[in-house]
């Protein structure tokens, strides 16, 4: 009996898409109003959805408190109210796109989750654009 | 590394559920209010997710401007602030129940993405009533 | 010490807006898509605001049971699943704009409240637009 | 072509997390203030996803009507304004965290409908803590 | 130039409406299943509406941290996880209805705001009942 | 008979809270996090609420096209995908609070309203943090 187990997190941050090997007039070709010079920003939800074994003893797949401390640790503390372009490690050299961003929250949780749960990640930019990620 | 993208659009159509192969009685014994004569109406939501490889030059999976535009040309424009049955093609002949209409939908989008992304449509009737279609 | 209590309840339902004294150039350019002939509709959202004293024996300002009756019989009942312009009274002569929609529901409401309570009536016609009346 | 049609209801419940079997202390560091003596409560929104072929005559998986009296007859009426763990059944003798519950709303679902429907179950404890049971 | 700032957080708990003044039956011809025994809870969703003069060197009405802690001091840790009956002072001998609630909530914050700013409490017991309390 | 009027449109924006007459020790301590050096951003929800008498051919307050044009023009081209510090005439010298953001909009709105429309606005910064501001 395995079930998925979801938790829902929130940061806010700026970023930029932008392409540093393009140029100008390419860049606002693609990434229109996502490539403005001065940065824009966003509310972006995060999910953690974490599927294992119901342990019989606590009835939790995962306890819900731990699962919220590990996204604290390695979501919310680095990504909330700070530039993603310019305060985050992995996109000093990776396009904060919403696709690039549920990969890079998706390693850094599964880094930290046993063997045995599976792990999906799915991001909210805005209340009608998102994105999943699995590992596959 | 395959990412689901979502692009959430919304849609204000008027429908009736009817089956003219059936007299009266089981129409209103099967479709109950929503076989009202004079039709009524919803606030749809639909959500097209699609599935594929991040773009490592953009950090796309697809633009999410084209796919919104695609979603106005084939779902939005031909669909809203109209009467399903009466101004929609498809529905001239298909009873217009969530069901039939996400199918409608998977089927304009699938003609229009590329063969290597995978699309799957959610569509809301109402905030507590949807369906979902991923062509299997 | 008077509080406000406030019940959200829905009804599906298509209309068209339409001035019969204007000819059709003067209509599609004042209501636009919302003129569209064959109907369109919504999922509107309905909130009666009832102001007055706690009862301290009850703890109620009103009954909630009593309120969600006088909302069904008033309003989900005669306009649920229904056409507003072919089968409510009220709009066979009155356009069933956002506005006026509320001070139709408004007034049939207040008929049945006492009148040491006050009303208030927000109806949403989408997520993003909607209207407030409150007698005044 | 299989359609997945999902309706979400809701009830209100009290529960309180604890293991007969652990001590106070252990049921503490465990299950933290879900473990308060007097119990707490939610309102829980629950989903059931129920994936079939398109019956032609109809255009329906099920028939919404059906499905939300199975719901209503197996979840809402024998859960809601209840506390789970001194009036239902089935959790006098079993932890009613999420998971624990979503298998259990499952399986009451899952013996009332038709072999050929695929069944998975939402249950959402609060807006930003969930769990889903597909019977895998 | 007098603004209004709102900030909402939320509480899980358990509740029973009940007048020991009266009988078994009339408490249940009133209270219906909010009179249940053995308690039902409720996700409440509580808001804080403070309106004042904005301050010209911070731009701020409040702080919002202040405002926060207060929130959490006054309302969350006294009410969070725990059975209002039984275990915050104030229902003891108070029935916890949603208006009951409102003003109570309402009494503790203003005794903790400054007499310049203008208090209304607004309190969701479900997303479709909620309640309103300004002191008035 | 006055009927308020709401619309909401959605802007994503960066922003930073700084005051330059402060050093960074009281800048880091009155704005906290918000203080950021590198921008944080938003996805900001505006409302504006518009009151008037509705006019007896149209049945509109005011044409919900003409309000969305409006919105359009003085609000969300200005501010949408920018960095309200460094990009928006009004906050290169006023601290981008909601507080003070919510007064600027209000007063772009209020220069383009008839004077008999009364017009309030509200603006989310987040969905648990938000501010209204009616020119009193």
């Amino acid at each position: 009996m395995r079930v998925k187990i979801s938790r829902k997190e929130h940061f806010n941050a700026a970023h930029r898409l932008h392409n540093p090997a393009w140029n100008d007039a390419r860049n606002a070709a693609v990434f229109g109003k996502c490539n403005s010079p001065n940065f824009h920003g966003h509310n972006y939800e995060v999910i953690a959805n974490v599927t294992g074994e119901i342990d019989p003893d606590s009835g939790f797949v995962i306890d819900m408190k731990v699962l919220k401390q590990l996204l604290k640790e390695e979501i919310i503390e680095p990504f909330d109210h700070l530039n993603l372009n310019l305060d985050v490690a992995e996109f000093k050299t990776l396009n904060p796109t919403a696709e690039n961003m549920v990969v890079v929250i998706w390693k850094r949780l599964r880094n930290r989750l046993s063997s045995d749960l599976d792990l999906s990640v799915t991001l909210y930019e805005t209340e009608r654009n998102y994105v999943e990620y699995s590992g596959k």
